[in-house]
């Protein structure tokens, strides 16, 4: 891509490192700044009316432009290239898991780890309290989903790695931090060393 | 498409629309399965084996393949045609609001739709009760956001209708089955009546 590309993020969200893991694996390079979701620092007049008018990360600049949704900024950098099927019913497929990634998954397995790692439970509010148990059943069942998935196959869509591993990599790796245990979920657990050994992976923390 | 093409749903439901209003634009022809979601009959075991191991609906059925997740469906209905950008930039945009339809629209404004029409107040939990201003809220965003994008645009991306705003308008239109007034949105009510006057356009009751 000719353009400059810069990644506007929070660099611990898992939604921020989809964007940073498609780039890797398919080497291109990203410019990367940082704002600080605990100061608000994507709620300010400047980014909501420049980067983002929803105030939240990642959001990827593409030069001039600006696409907010992680899973989105994944299908541009990704698009023409392997990490998207060409045939159309695979590609709707792939769009089926990051639809679902989104619905069914970070909602429960992302929040449960937001609220543990950086509210803290003391700060949730009553609302919030009565939603974890709903919660860890959801995560729980998206867990399963995934797992019972991989019975069949080594990645979510096709014979090799796409978007829809790479969109439900983040969460799913990092899950125990919201209260789920992975050794439930072996095929997961296998999968996610799959992905792992993908060529040109980077962690979470790169 | 060769294939015989059967979506699985349920009816009132706007996922369900947002598909068969695709199909309707593209002159494709679509066969209908119904399901009783209030009767648990997407949680049945011959569905969740069969059709969706998630017991959600709309699925839809290719042939011997199945995409669940509405927006997913749509894309697939859609691939190659006008209702995609070909522009990979607009393509991503697209699939932008599509993502912010299911994570930040769909979970408060159909939500609220759905618990003030199908479950009823008094049926809700605590754990609901205690969300019903917090969706509200979000709801309200929302369309602001929705609002304020129209102001220099007449469809979500481009110069023509695509699958954002046909994945955008179902929960939309009858939103006022949740309790938000439309009046508040001038932009969003003149988008409205622009989609329902694009050719072959068919109602949520169809």
């Amino acid at each position: 891509m000719s353009e400059t590309l810069v990644l506007h993020e929070y660099s611990a969200s898992g939604n921020c490192y989809k964007v940073r893991l498609t780039a890797a694996l398919l080497g291109i390079p990203l410019q990367r700044r940082e704002y600080d979701i605990m100061k608000g620092e994507t709620r300010t007049p400047e980014f909501l009316e420049k980067v983002n008018a929803n105030g939240r990360i990642p959001v990827l600049q593409a030069g001039g432009r600006f696409i907010p949704e992680s899973n989105a900024a994944c299908h541009y950098l990704a698009d023409g290239s392997r990490l998207i099927p060409a045939d159309p019913f695979d590609h709707a497929d792939m769009l089926r898991w990051m639809f679902w990634e989104q619905y069914n998954h970070e909602p429960n397995i992302a929040t449960l780890r937001f609220w543990r790692g950086w509210v803290g439970h003391d700060n949730l509010s009553d609302a919030q309290k009565l939603q974890l148990p709903l919660k860890r059943e959801a995560g729980v069942a998206a867990l399963k989903l995934m797992d019972e998935h991989l019975a069949d196959c080594d990645w979510f869509v096709g014979a090799g790695i796409t978007l829809a591993d790479i969109c439900l990599f983040p969460y799913t790796h990092v899950a125990e931090g919201g209260g789920f245990d992975l050794r439930e979920y072996p095929r997961v657990e296998a999968w996610i060393a799959r992905v792992n050994s993908a060529p040109h992976f980077i962690p979470m923390t790169a």
